[in-house]
Formats: C-alpha cells, structure tokens, sequence
C-alpha cells in the first residue's frame, strides 16, 4: 500500500492533536508530522506532549508545506472551507515555484459532508484531490490537552470519495488511518450525513433539548423546583445528557451544516413520540410495550 | 431516634436484596432481616449472599410477621397495591389472636406515588399506617444477584406522607433509611410524581423512542441500512440510550400508572423539539444556539 511520508496536521486540537500522537508512536512506516496551529498554547502543549515532530503557526504554512503528502485540516466546522481552500492555495503556489511530482491529497475530519464536498468534490485549485474524511470519536472533549494517541484505535473512520476523486488519493488517505489503527469504510457524503443525523446529530438535538424541557417544566412555579428537579436526577437525566455538557457550538454549526437529514429524523422521532403520548393517554399498555420492547431488542444489538 | 428491630422485605430482588445486604451489614443498630419472595432461585441467592437472615415464600408472611416492626414491599408497580393490601390482612388478622402493642408500619419503594397514596393514604386496615417510600437509585439491574448493599449510601430516598399519615410512622422509615447512609427527603405524592415525570420517566420515554426512531428511519430502504446506523452510533446514540436497554416492561407500567404528569413533560418537550427544528429549518443560529448553551449550562450543575 501506498504510504505517505510527510503529513501536516492542519489545527492540533483534540482530534489533531490525538491523530498527530497516534501517528508519531507508529514505528512500522515513520510519518513526519508538522502540526499548524494559530493558538500559541496548543503549540507549547502540543510539541511538550509529543503530539508532532514541529508545530508552527498558520502564517508559515506554505514555507512549511513542501514535500507534504497528506494534508489533514482538523479544524471546526465553520471555517472548515476557508482553511481547506487558503491549504490548497498556498500548495498550488509552492508547486508553481518548485516543479514537484508527488502531488499532495488534502483530507478534513469535518462531522459534515455533503456542502464540503459539493464545494470541493472534484478536487481544488489545480486538482489538488480532497478526500473527505470523518472519524468516529469522542468529540466532548476539546483542546490537545485531551489528545490521545489511542483514540482511534479499532474506531471507524468513513471517507466520502465522490465520482470525480481521484481513487490514488482516496487510497493514501484510507492507507493514513489504517496505520494507526482505524477501520476505513466509504460512502457518498450524502449517505454519510443521513446516517449521522439519525445515530448521532438526532441524539445530541434531543439531549440538549431534554435539558432545556427540564428547565422550563421547573422554572414556572420557581426556582427551588428547577433545582429540584436536577436533584432527582439519578433516575437516568444524567448519564442521558452527558453528551450535552459540552460543544455547544460545535453542535449548532453541525445542525446548520446538515439542515436537511437532521430535519427528516426530527420529523421521524416526533411521530414516534406522538405514538407514546396517544398510547399513554389512552391507557394502551400493550401498544406502549410494544414500542419500547423493541427498543430494547434494538439497543441490545448496539 | 425510634430504631426498629425487625423488618421484613417483601420482594428480594434488585431493591430489596440491596435494601436487606445494607441493613445485615449496619453494625451499629442491628436489625433481623427476614425476606419474602415466591421466586425459590431468590430464595437462595438471597441466603447465600447474606442478604437476610430468614427467607420465606409468601404464603408463610403471616408466620414470619409476628413482632414486625417495618415491612418494605419491594415489588413491581403493577402488583404493588394488592400485595401491600394482603401484607396488611395478615398483619391485622396476627394483631387479632396476639395482642400486640407496637403497630406496624408498611412502606414500599415503587417509582410512581400518587394512585398508590390515594389508595392507602390514610393507612390501611386497622389502622395500619403506611407510608410511601421511593429510594432514587438504579432500576436498570433486576433480581438479587445484582444486590448491592452500598447501592442506597449518599442516595436520595423521598418520602411521600399525606395529612392523615401518623407522623411516628414516618419518622420510623426516615431512620431505616438513614442507618443505611440514604438522604431522607419528604414531599406529596404529587410533587413526587411530576418531579419524577421530568426527571426520570420522560428521559426514559424519549430514550426508547429514539431507538425506534432510529429503527423506523433504517427499516424503509433494506435492513443493511438499519445495522449501519446502528454501526455509527459511536458518536452519541449508545451512551445516550443505554437505559433503554433493560427493563421495557417496568418502564410501560411506570407510564401507565403517572400517566397525566408525564404527559405534560412530553407536551413541554415537543415543544422545546419544535423550536429546535424551526430554528434548524430556517438558519437561525444564534436562536438555536441560545437553547443549546443553555441546555449546556444546565447539564453541568447536575
């Protein structure tokens, strides 16, 4: 398989900073791994943590750029485009002034597909291809402080090539992440995001707007009830709202990016929950367990 | 503080194998722990994992009840008021041929108070008082082979005595209660049960309905799409549902049995979910995000 010498991590948070751990322990193929990152204290951390070989800040990118194989950006959601695009610019320009054979791959780790790809689908400025690539793993946490070279170890990573990417490049991206652990599956972006707004945008909507409904059903009368009603939380409100104690933002910039799949399981879910309602309104105890013996059956499988 | 001496469980599963293990391993104020459970597999492993010190099936109860001071009926919900009201006949028709001078008290640990109190409230036969009880602690495990005498150290235990509850009863549980290092809280029935409704009965109601949504938006194409979606979920759906994943029988008794405040939780949430979805349907971040960062900072004073 084809394997990459050079790859700079594009923003050494926590995801950055974890594929930037897990590719410097890999002893098999030795990667160089420079890391871009504007924030001076994701730097200090990231070069004491061992999480890169050299770490600078965004402006150096293009001296720091040649001879790159893979580009992964790790940035967030919304200045996910800009950054893929300046990336490409400034590769375009070193090439232009170098005369390079080995064209670079730019790949991103974005929870969104679709708008990035229908941006850059067919490869950017001068067919530099851009692969798209989605890791499945923890996103509550942020920053490389929390960075683990494990983190995708035996964790599923999906890349989104559509007709016009180059099948090479699809292929020094998936050999990326296979080096260190990762299973690579591919689909169209399209099935990506419809997949991830029912098995993870859907959940994290509902959870965050738990917290909210428990607020409002507490708030009326005063505040002692609100607080109460946290109180008596040990009945399951906890452990089902732990993925709303963070990333706020990064959830709403997901819902903005993904409007049209995460909208459709909305709709699916309030059906089904209009279903509980009636069959608990109605004393319907047969057609209320028939529902939720089947999620049972359902979350076994998981 | 009134101490009692002997108390008898009915029911020695998960609850009350906990209940009984806590109460032999409180050296301080011994008590005599006698079980009641028709199940003769119970039977044992409550005797060999000292959860009692006597176990009986339940045609003996009346044998067993003589100098009983508490009986905690520990059964499920929808067996729960029968078996409270033959526990008091026994104990009634044991006073009759004995003379007995220290009346006994009947609580019980079920999850929904309200139907229960205001068919008890003002003590049963004889004047027998009883006093609802609802310790907040796992209902996710089942039977006395999970039973974990540290289960109610630190927990909250609500009490739920109505006007004509004698208030020397109340006090008598308050005490079995916090020998074992449970937090004693009393409030009415029916601020226990719309406390609850938010708090636990609807997170579980929208935990296994999104199990079905989940199933509903798999199943139309082809069942290969429903095990990916499954497959996924690394990014949300597990953790988040991991309580529906026992138990569906109990949680459909629980519905049926609060049946008015958990409809009103589930009219508040749906209106929480409409406003996240209208905001998601038209762009409008900075309203979308107002909810989630709120949720958020709700979520960590939990």
């Amino acid at each position: 398989m084809v394997k990459a010498s050079k790859v700079v991590i594009v923003g050494v948070g926590h995801i950055g900073g974890s594929l930037g751990g897990a590719l410097m322990n890999q002893k098999s193929d030795p990667w160089h791994i420079v890391g871009i990152d504007e924030n001076s204290e994701h730097r200090q951390i990231a070069m004491k943590r061992k999480l890169v070989h050299e770490i600078h800040p965004v402006a150096d990118f293009g001296e720091h750029a040649h001879d790159v194989d893979i580009v992964v950006v790790c940035v967030h959601l919304n200045v996910l485009p800009n950054v893929v695009l300046s990336c490409s610019e400034s590769l375009v320009a070193f090439q232009k002034s170098k005369r390079r054979y080995q064209i670079p791959v730019i790949t991103d780790v974005g929870s969104v597909k679709t708008p990035l790809l229908t941006e850059f689908g067919g490869g950017i400025a001068a067919n530099i291809p851009f692969v798209g690539g989605h890791p499945i793993a923890g996103t509550e946490k942020s920053g490389p402080q929390f960075a683990d070279p494990e983190l995708f170890k035996g964790k599923l990573v999906i890349l989104t090539p559509v007709k016009k990417t180059d099948p090479k490049a699809v292929l020094r991206v998936r050999s990326l992440w296979e080096s260190i652990g990762a299973e690579v599956e591919e689909m169209t972006p399209q099935e990506h995001d419809q997949a991830m707004a029912a098995s993870s945008h859907l959940p994290h909507m509902i959870a965050y707007g738990l917290m909210e409904a428990v607020y409002r059903l507490g708030k009326p009368t005063n505040k002692r009830k609100a607080r109460n009603l946290m109180r008596y939380a040990g009945g399951g409100l906890k452990d089902f709202t732990r993925i709303a104690e963070t990333q706020a933002e990064m959830w709403k910039d997901i819902a903005m990016e993904n409007q049209a799949p995460i909208l459709e399981t909305i709709l699916e879910f309030k059906k089904v929950l209009s279903n509980i309602e009636e069959y608990i309104a109605r004393g319907d105890g047969p057609s209320l367990s028939e529902i939720l013996q089947r999620a049972q059956e359902i979350r076994k499988t998981l």
